[in-house]
C-alpha cells in the first residue's frame, strides 16, 4: 500500500522582509496543516519572471499554483475550496453552513482584500509619491467601512461561518496584510478574531514552513 | 405538481445612469437566464442605507443577496458557484474542467476586478481630486498587466475554461466595468471575448431585466 501522492504548492525561495508571512502560499499551507496532509513545495524565483510554461499553471505569474496528482488549480480561493470540499474540518459538507462559509470566502477575497491591499501598496510602494496621501485617505475610508462590516458580523461568534472554515483562513490572512498599521486594533472583535486564527497550531506550522523555505538574503 | 420555488435576487430600484448595467445582480440574472430558471427580484433603495436586518443577508449592505428557498447566499462569486453546481451548462460537474472554471472565477474577482475597479473609482468619484492623475497612472499600469494576462490566456479559446461557464459571467462583467474607457479594445482577444459574452441571448435578457426594474429618475 502506497501513500497518496503529495500535493505540490508553488512558493518563492526568497522575498524581502516586508513580504514574509504575507505570500499567499501561506493560505494553502495553512489549510493543508489543518487537515494534516503532507505536501511538497516547488520554489520559484521571485526576483525574475517565471519561465513561460509557468503561465499555463498560473496565468498571472504569481504563487501559489497547486497540483494534486494530475489536477492543477490556481487562485488561493479555488485551492481552499478544493481542499475544503475534501475535508469537513475545512468546510461543511452541505446546506447553509457550507454556503455561509463560501459566501465569506468570496467576501474575504473580493469585498475586503482589494481595499486592504490598496493601503499596503500605497504605504510600501508609493510612500514617496506626491499623490499618495490624498489617494490613501480616500482608500482608507473604504477600507475602514469594510473592516467595520466584518467586525460587526463577528459579534457573538468565533468564526465567520460558525465553525472554523476556509473562510477564516482567507479572512485572517487578508487582515494580516495590514500588520504594518494599527487598523485592525481599532476593531476589537476583528482583532480578537485575527489573534484567534493566528493562535491555531496549524497556522503557526504553516508560517514556520514558509519562513523555512526562504533562503538567506543574497549578499 | 407545483413549480419549484423561485429564487430571489436583491437589486436596486434605481441607480444613476453610469451604474446601470454594472450593478452586480446582473451576474446572477445572467446565470439564471442561461439555465432558463425564473426568479423574483426584491428591489432595494440604493440612495439610503438598507434596513439593519438586511445586513444579516448581505453583511456589506450591497446587492445582490440571493435566496433559494431557505438557503441564503451573498457575494456574486458564491451565488454563481451555487448555480453552477446545479447545472452543467454553467459549470462542469467534475475534474479539471470544473477546477479550471473555478480558478478563473476567483481570478475574475480577486486578480482582475480589484484593479479594474480602481480605474472606475478614480474616473468617476475622484476625477477632480488633485491626487487623482498620479494615483490613476500607477493603478493603470497594474490594470494593464492583468488585462494582458487574461488576453494571453484567451489565445485559441472562446471561453476561459474551454466551455462557457460561470467564470465567463464573472470575467465579462468585470471587463465591462471599463466600458467608459478604450482599455479593453487594446487587447484584441479580450475585446472579442467580451463581445462574444455580451452577444449571448441570456446576457441580453439579463441586462434588459435589470434596466426594466429601474424606476424613472426622481424629479
Amino acid at each position: 500500500m502506497t501513500d497518496p501522492p503529495r500535493p505540490v504548492v508553488t512558493a518563492f525561495e526568497w522575498v524581502p522582509e516586508f513580504a514574509r508571512g504575507l505570500v499567499r502560499d501561506l493560505r494553502v499551507r495553512w489549510a493543508l496543516e489543518e487537515i494534516g496532509r503532507p505536501y511538497d513545495t516547488e520554489l520559484l524565483n521571485a526576483r525574475a519572471p517565471r519561465p513561460d510554461q509557468y503561465l499555463a499553471r498560473q496565468p498571472f505569474d504569481q504563487v501559489p499554483a497547486f497540483a494534486d496528482g494530475d489536477l492543477e488549480i490556481f487562485e488561493t480561493g479555488a485551492i481552499l475550496l478544493y481542499l475544503g470540499e475534501r475535508d469537513d474540518r475545512l468546510l461543511a459538507r452541505e446546506g447553509q453552513a457550507r454556503w455561509t462559509a463560501i459566501s465569506w470566502l468570496f467576501s474575504a477575497l473580493n469585498s475586503v482584500e482589494p481595499f486592504v491591499q490598496r493601503i499596503v501598496v500605497y504605504d510600501l510602494r508609493h510612500k514617496d509619491d506626491p499623490w499618495m496621501p490624498g489617494a490613501r485617505e480616500a482608500a482608507l475610508g473604504l477600507c475602514k467601512q469594510k473592516l467595520d462590516r466584518v467586525n460587526a458580523a463577528l459579534a457573538g461568534r468565533d468564526w465567520l461561518a460558525g465553525e472554523f472554515s476556509i473562510a477564516d483562513i482567507a479572512m485572517v490572512t487578508v487582515l494580516n496584510i495590514l500588520r504594518h498599521t494599527d487598523l485592525v486594533a481599532e476593531y476589537p472583535a476583528l482583532a480578537d478574531y485575527k489573534a484567534r486564527g493566528e493562535a491555531r497550531p496549524a497556522y503557526k506550522r504553516a508560517l514556520d514552513a514558509q519562513y523555512a523555505d526562504f533562503t538567506p538574503e543574497p549578499a
